[in-house]
């Protein structure tokens, strides 16, 4: 992958009978490799993608078609993080005989209070790369994973296999200095969100992962960033400003879900028990994505 | 049940391939109920039991497996939490047919930021209530699982199947509440942990969940309750002072696994990555352990 | 001090010009020294007490008067923490000087940015202790001060001059340890909260620290406990479920002077701008108050 | 005052007696105004100045001094933050007679438990605009003062007289929205810290407030955005990727102290208890500070 790297997370589109809809999802993954030219695509790998809903035989369907309608388009990295240490090993080699170029694994919470230490961590770590010869991203997200200290994660980027880090905090004090101790100090590529994207980039940091429609407007920050547009490219790094923060008390996947739908790339509602968005949190949502670059699809899109 | 009620959930030993020692569970289930007379069993239940490492099959049998072991001479809770909805509602189907007396559930953590809503819980708890006929225990960990306000949670209480509830923090202030709002307001059984036990019970609450050996120590605090000889249950809540909070840096599995072993009903190692106690460690286990009732137990093991 | 004690920190009465209502702060302490029997009181020395609103001037005025009017009934304790070393250790001087039984001291936030290191702690009250001959309460509360470890607290404990542990938090787990490896240990007094009086007392702990009403009802728990009914002990207990917990949001101090006011011991509103409890909160709270031990009083109250 | 704007909060230098020292203070000033070109001095006014630890009276002459000795060379904005009211007030009234341009004051912690409520801080901030006709800069530093929501944040910053904002947390997706819903929305001037100071003026924020050395990097930064040279100013950011992170467990003064004694502006060491950097961690220091522009101020003065 080049970088910098712009990582897209599919949503997973629900039918009624809360199965993944594949069309829909065949759609979605042709407007983030097509319009939003995604550098690589995660299977079922952030939480985000709603993938912890899913049965194991589930999951493993929507990985092995998430790598089937991407078409080796662009690389896939597929999610490898389950509570249980040998349904991931399975996943990783599931992963390998796929194709994939990477595997991404949650640094796990410890599951009866208190933090993992880092020889529990390293040892985690270190028993999955003894099973795949992928490469691995680091996943730190607290709340479903681990809170990793600043030198915990030194220590996991210092592993060979682990080749990238997505970050989750939007703590830039601590990204600051993990984009300087770990990606520029060349241990590896530092990947955070949408929010802090453009500072990552200026900073040395490899880019961000994010899910649809957000990657639209990443994909215009990389690109101004690239060009050396750096004022353009904080005109569109202002668009997450509201965008998703003023609905993030829904989560989210509701919130991206809702705009995937406005955008007309709909990909229906989050899986239960989390609601939508209200009717008049959509229009909320309508009116903030109106003053994103957005909006030029959306109406394209209620033209059709 | 019997209230106030000693509820056990026997640690999960393994063997060297990381499978279920069924020996020792047998052995380990035979000392809850006759030794410790547990009130109830948990099968699979609670993170200390480190279900979370099995996949679903092994999951499966170990619940199986510990019915069978208890062979009806407690009811047996099964434990149904599962990120996946699909999942738990087949593991509440299994836990009907098994003969379970309940099923627990944790409330479950939101995965994409932010708490889930009351909306939330109570839709997800009313959607495993139409799947089975048994009482629910309403489960709250706050780290696996949600952290659930005093108002939720006398929400969720109100439901009328969730007629039990484990509360896992050892804040007294809310404790003390939620025992009053729920126990004593008929709601649910209101039960917490070893260290809050006896005014737990003084409260007017229903008794308290936890693994071996502390369920010996445990059922002690409940005699004496029962009897009336408070002076002396407290004696035996003191033993809760110093184990296990002097080792909790280990994790609760661990140190439980290591007390285990010092008692005489080996049970091994925690499984990977977290590690046992030091030697070091286990030397200063064994001689708090001395100052408790469990040394009488200890001292007797060791002479066989 | 005979211990178990009951330690008591009269609310502080303000008049319209926002100056201390002296005729209040009379009718206070003789009901908290003749009918509530407080085994100490404390003076200007924890937040809900309000003295942090006082210019120096009018805190030294409110401790003079506090100690004038407690009269010699029972020890004082002068509260003399305050982020100016210099200051804080003028006001010991001077408690030591108004005869002062004790004086209290907060564990200082560290005002930039992470916590004190135990060797910042230690040094701090050993500073204040090389200037005063007075016994220290070290005072926990996190938020206005530090939040210190376990490990932490036992340094402090261990000092010669800190002879009373004043902790806030109501975590069971946390405060099992501490008393057993303070107070039973020969350290120090472990002293606690309402809420957490009897178990403290069942323990091995000394006793509580807090305002009136709240006194009045603990008084009776301490009273239930020496004389070894321990029922009677937990049914007061249970006068504190509600009791103060519903009405928190509005803050401990603005609950408590609601409450004063119910009983017909009028100690005015908070400092603003904190507001009193609204005309619903009260008549909730009133409501509660009845089903306490409280109801009493209120009634002769009302009638006269 | 120019926007964007560089506030620089010089270090307080205490000599032995722990008296502010104003030939060090006054040597400090002239760096911060002539080398460091600072837009406004803080007087007083954030913890890391450490004026919490002085008497009233020392901080009133501290304030005098500050404002004597920048002598009108740029505007003094003047810390009024105080737990109590009247001192707040009067500090206000000192600010106005010695000419300051604005007045800092803290959102305050709610010192009996839980955050202040939205009416609690309007009804504060109101009450101090009412006694004062300066610009107020409303100082958000949880710890210290009270975590404020993004939603009371915006309420506060509605008020009129609120003209600044000073942040000091390092969340971007928090800082991203407030910078759209505050400053871009023309309610008040949004500072942040340096380690948010390129892509707060990159969002369309107003500026930084930090004290020295930090100031010299931060003016570079300010230097170079204002040029539109934002690779430059990119450079200069990553300076502070691990200055003063890598010291922070020593806390923001004691590291920032130890800075300037290595650039040959000394300034002592942080007030007791805190502890300076050891030698080691000098030595440490030194050597990170020699990859930043600050380097080459080093071997001057060195030299000299």
């Amino acid at each position: 992958m080049e970088c910098p790297g712009l990582i897209v997370a599919p949503l997973t589109p629900f039918d009624h009978e809360l199965n993944v809809d594949e069309t829909r999802l065949r759609r979605q993954i042709d407007y983030v490799i097509e319009d939003c030219r995604a550098d690589m695509v995660v299977a079922a790998g952030v939480e985000t993608q709603e993938y912890t809903y899913l049965s194991l035989d589930e999951r493993k369907a929507l990985i092995r078609r998430t790598v089937e309608l991407v078409g080796g388009r662009v690389p896939v990295m597929v999610g490898v993080s389950h509570p249980a240490l040998k349904t991931a090993i399975a996943l990783a080699h599931e992963a390998e005989i796929l194709g994939a170029a990477a595997v991404q694994l949650l640094a796990p919470l410890r599951p009866f209070a208190g933090p993992p230490t880092r020889d529990d961590l390293v040892s985690y770590f270190e028993t999955i790369a003894r099973e795949t010869g992928l490469p691995i991203t680091l996943y730190l997200n607290p709340g479903p994973g681990a809170e990793v200290s600043i030198a915990d994660t030194i220590a996991l980027a210092k592993l060979p296999r682990v080749q990238f880090i997505k970050e989750s905090s939007r703590d830039l004090a601590r990204v600051s200095r993990l984009i300087a101790e770990i990606d520029r100090a060349g241990h590896a590529r530092y990947f955070t969100t949408m929010q802090m994207l453009l500072i990552t980039l200026l900073l040395g940091g490899s880019g961000a992962t994010m899910p649809p429609p957000a990657c639209e407007i990443a994909r215009l920050i990389v690109d101004a960033f690239v060009a050396k547009d750096y004022q353009r490219a904080a005109e569109f790094q202002q668009q997450f400003a509201l965008f998703p923060a003023k609905w993030m008390h829904r989560g989210l996947a509701p919130v991206m879900k809702a705009a995937m739908n406005q955008i007309g790339i709909p990909v229906g509602d989050p899986y239960p028990p989390y609601a939508p968005l209200t009717r008049e949190e959509v229009n909320e949502l309508a009116a903030c994505l109106k003053t994103t670059v957005l909006a030029r699809r959306k109406l394209v899109e209620a033209a059709e």
